[in-house]
């Protein structure tokens, strides 16, 4: 599948079935993230994969209750270690190094036929005492994982005009 | 071209041949960070083309003197606004929000054949300066766009099992 369906067909998917996700498929999801640039090359970043039930059925609670969750047969938490590197730029370097994998594994997900939903409403003290992530570490964003059982309709976009600009900011 | 393939072809460049990017190909890129997904759809990003020989100079400078950030006929700009949002997990939305959106870019402009390479080390002062960025919006990242001069081997990564536990944090 080109990249660019796949930027356009890629949904957020909020109901799974309950079919297995293939152990190969999952590789390859987790490849994706593998071979994701990260600043300097830091790869700071640990990614857990939660198949166990009840596991599941805490981290969707530790999500504000969205029991949905936990209905998809995989649940992947992404974590950045090394919180406290700092670009010249002024970001940390761990939220958005792991940010950029986490977008590799959503494109190929859907690349395989497989659902996700990125989620940064958790609360996080509640997922790192669940998992035992270190104090260290942050926990940067949550995602179901599994075969999609609903068709979800694109969300409204901003313009092109609306967010790009030309030689300087003009909005 | 298959995402799985630009994941695993994707380079960061720093060679660019003088060759403009054709305006197709551009929107193409900006569509790319268009449609990308933002915590509860903010899409609170704007992006700027810089295509004005003397302004890309004046970024390279701002880019800790990288000379050849300006040899590539675009560099754009990403910045998040509303930079004070914060999710229930504790991240700011604008940072993971303006990444996602720029993975996306990089991705397709690997795919029309384009060069790219996130950069983030800028003195973001001197960047929001030279493109009259409003105080409030910050600057995340910068990359130049075009076609590559080079040929850039894959750097090493981590294994899949430095980086993948189950069921919990386990490394």
């Amino acid at each position: 599948m080109d990249v660019f369906t796949a930027i356009q067909g890629r949904r957020s998917i909020r109901k799974y079935k309950s079919t297995p996700v293939e152990e190969e498929k999952l590789s390859k999801v987790l490849e994706a993230a593998r071979l994701a640039p990260s600043a300097s090359n830091t790869q700071n970043w640990k990614f857990i994969v939660v198949r166990d039930e009840t596991v599941r059925r805490k981290l969707a609670e530790a999500a504000g209750g969205q029991s949905w969750v936990a209905k998809a047969p995989v649940v992947i938490v992404a974590c950045g270690t090394e919180p406290d590197g700092i670009m010249l730029c002024g970001q940390h370097r761990y939220n958005i190094n792991v940010s950029i994998a986490v977008t590799h594994m959503l494109l190929e997900a859907y690349e395989l036929g497989l659902g996700t939903c990125w989620l940064g409403r958790f609360e996080e003290d509640k997922v790192k005492k669940l998992l035992k992530i270190p104090e260290d570490v942050r926990v940067v964003a949550v995602t179901p994982l599994g075969y999609p059982s609903e068709e979800v309709l694109p969300r409204p976009r901003k313009s092109l005009g609306e967010i790009v600009s030309y030689e300087k900011y003009l909005y």
